[in-house]
């Protein structure tokens, strides 16, 4: 790993730490439009044909149906720890939840918010070189809570064109109603205009690759009138850690984050006397015993430590940062931990291991990448509300706020919005 | 206006009339692009060049700060309206102010949300043939209130190169720190990626034309890393009414939403024996006193009323067409705001004009247009804040969710985040 000294960096040179790998979208334009556009005029036969076409495999049916969990078979061990899981997100989601809100801006002028679910929306979970089931939690359960109508998921087929039974174990324990045997922008532009066998959905969340994250932009701006949930880039994790820090638990956690795949950004940031070197050491030692030890170890070549003087400089640095998931593992954690301006999701003191709240702490783990943290935020249960507001005006609240409404609609020449005050009086 | 009777329309047809008009954000692509470009890498320069090309003017400097209220002269009567929509806009969201949460989710697990503001951001106020105090008030206010640190405006100056005292008087009351002086494209691609005198701002709001919009939308999926408030098209206005309401006030809402622009959308959802032709006669004798009739007019010929034979009816094609605005002007038009499931904002009651929402009852009035209610919130004091959460375990708590985490990673093939906490105990 590349190091660097924050007392001798110009600001440039802060600025180009800060920033990630660029990502040209622009590219695979070309790739993913055609495909949106067969999907949207051919509907399911285009689907099924680019995933033949990108999978290999053809389902006899692009859809099914969620069993039962009574029918689906797992492991005893694999299921009890689905359902921890699960317990502990649907709490902190459910502590979430919004509460209507009614404010008497002036006598007889009574202002509300209130929450409606999103009606009807699509959870996309990755295929390839592993199952990702709790991405599907993570999506899932607010979903659950929030009271969607309708949660239809799509996942790449197995080579057999099923769907892996734990990912139908939690599809069926969130409520989703259907799954989508597709992947890829297939999949996405499925969800955004419907077909046949595909109902349209309002919002579509969830991670994917580059065809994915594409297709999500190419479509959130088109008339499929779909939303997304964020902007997305390979996962990232910044450290910051004092002498106080165990050297074993930091090389696991930046070895957690660098074996996502070869353009994982992992960051540490090492406050005063730290000892990089031992560092540096649990990292060779550890990532000898990991079968992903190819990918970690191209993704740290491109990560870098930086020596910080102080706590505040530490988070100053994490601040411009804004990494998707920071650990801080130094003294006072907690204490610094208040100063996080831009950040996904915190992991604070020792205990905290980044896969913890990747699996099972209770938060989310769809968070802000790309520097995206400074602002956008994770996954909540917001994320599947639309928060509407009303007003009741009594005729005397009416009269009360009328001369305001009529010198401002004139102020902006707009004389049929005075004259509807006017007329009423 | 064109009319329907909803129990004679097929579904394809209730569908087609809850289709907005296409907008063809494609063509101007082409237009915004090279804009987006110059600006990017030729700074202010490029902004007060396209400035001059498109508004006839070039500020002698793109930027002016923003004085204190007490140097900015605009009329008494102008100033105490925004004084009393500035303080039903202030309580109505200062309302909305998040709460920390912290939920113990097992034993030694303690998960949090807490809440951040965005640091910078960028107002867009829109210019052309009025000024729009009311937008800046609307963006400005829960900006102040969630305490972003930097507040830029961006607006089109007058023919003579300044602002209109009445955005500078928003302007100082919301503490903004300084006023971009273009508009269109170019002052969203300055605000995006910032020059020389504009700072380059974390996310940008506002409404604004074609171009306005297809930059935010270009920008949006950029290496600019901005975010934005939410897709824009026209106005709307989808009004419930019955015989109790009264034809005037029916058609003073209407015309009210008419007059915004000739491609304003506006429908009238008649429930029994409502008497559209009272209302027809209304609209045509409060137009023809009005400055904007030949706008208002153009919008009414493209919209519609439909006919329905209940309540119930009614707020189901509301719901599916999700208004910006709707207006329930019906027997316990209360109890049927509990059916809206899409809407933006609602005005419930005979006295609740939309106009008072517009500018003072305190609700914000950058709300969903085109259907994206569906999907989308209007502007709030969250639309500035970011959520982050944070969690710390004890070693007790790491210990009781440790099986968890080391399955789940197991089932994903991901060793290195089950070492991270294997190795801590």
């Amino acid at each position: 790993m590349k190091r660097y000294d924050y007392s001798t960096l110009t600001n440039p040179q802060v600025n180009k730490l800060c920033r990630r790998p660029a990502i040209d979208f622009e590219a695979v334009f070309g790739i993913v439009k055609p495909i949106i556009e067969d999907v949207r005029h051919k509907g399911d036969d285009a689907v099924l044909d680019y995933t033949e076409q990108f999978d290999d495999v053809r389902p006899a049916s692009l859809t099914s149906h969620v069993r039962a969990t009574s029918e689906i078979s797992i492991q005893d061990k694999v299921r009890d720890a689905f359902e921890m899981a699960y317990a502990n997100i649907f709490k902190f989601h459910q502590a979430q939840y919004p509460k209507d809100l009614t404010v008497e801006t002036m006598p007889g002028v009574l202002c509300s918010r209130v929450s409606r679910p999103i009606q009807k929306v699509g959870l996309y979970v990755p295929g390839g070189t592993a199952i990702l089931p709790s991405t599907l939690l993570m999506l899932g359960v607010p979903a659950q809570i929030a009271g969607c109508e309708e949660i239809v998921i799509a996942t790449p087929p197995r080579v057999d064109g099923t769907i892996a039974p734990e990912i139908e174990y939690i599809a069926s324990r969130i409520g989703a109603s259907l799954i989508v045997k597709a992947g890829g922008a297939q999949a996405i532009a499925a969800l955004a205009y419907g077909t046949n066998s595909v109902p349209k959905v309002d919002k579509i969340l969830g991670p994917g690759n580059q065809f994915v994250t594409t297709a999500k932009m190419l479509l959130q701006n088109s008339d499929a009138m779909v939303s997304m949930d964020m902007p997305a880039g390979p996962s990232e994790l910044l450290v910051i850690a004092d002498t106080t820090a165990n050297p074993s638990f930091v090389a696991a956690d930046l070895l957690s984050q660098a074996e996502h795949g070869t353009d994982s950004q992992v960051v540490l940031v090492g406050i005063g006397d730290i000892d990089f070197e031992a560092i540096e050491q649990q990292i060779q030692k550890q990532s000898s015993k990991l079968p992903r030890a190819d990918k970690a170890i191209i993704a740290l070549e491109n990560s870098f430590f930086l020596h910080v003087s102080s706590p505040e400089e530490a988070m100053a640095f994490s601040n411009k940062y804004a990494p998707e998931h920071l650990i801080i593992n130094c003294e006072d954690a907690k204490q610094l931990s208040t100063k996080v301006k831009n950040a996904g999701s915190v992991f604070i003191g020792p205990w905290s291991a980044e896969s913890a709240g990747d699996y099972a702490s209770g938060t989310n783990h769809t968070l802000p990448t790309y520097g995206y943290a400074r602002m956008y935020s994770g996954v909540s249960l917001d994320t599947y509300f639309k928060h509407i507001t009303m007003q009741e005006l009594s005729q005397e609240g009416l009269r009360s706020i009328a001369s305001t409404v009529t010198t401002m609609a004139e102020a902006e020449s707009l004389d049929a919005h005075k004259n509807a005050i006017t007329i009423r009086l």
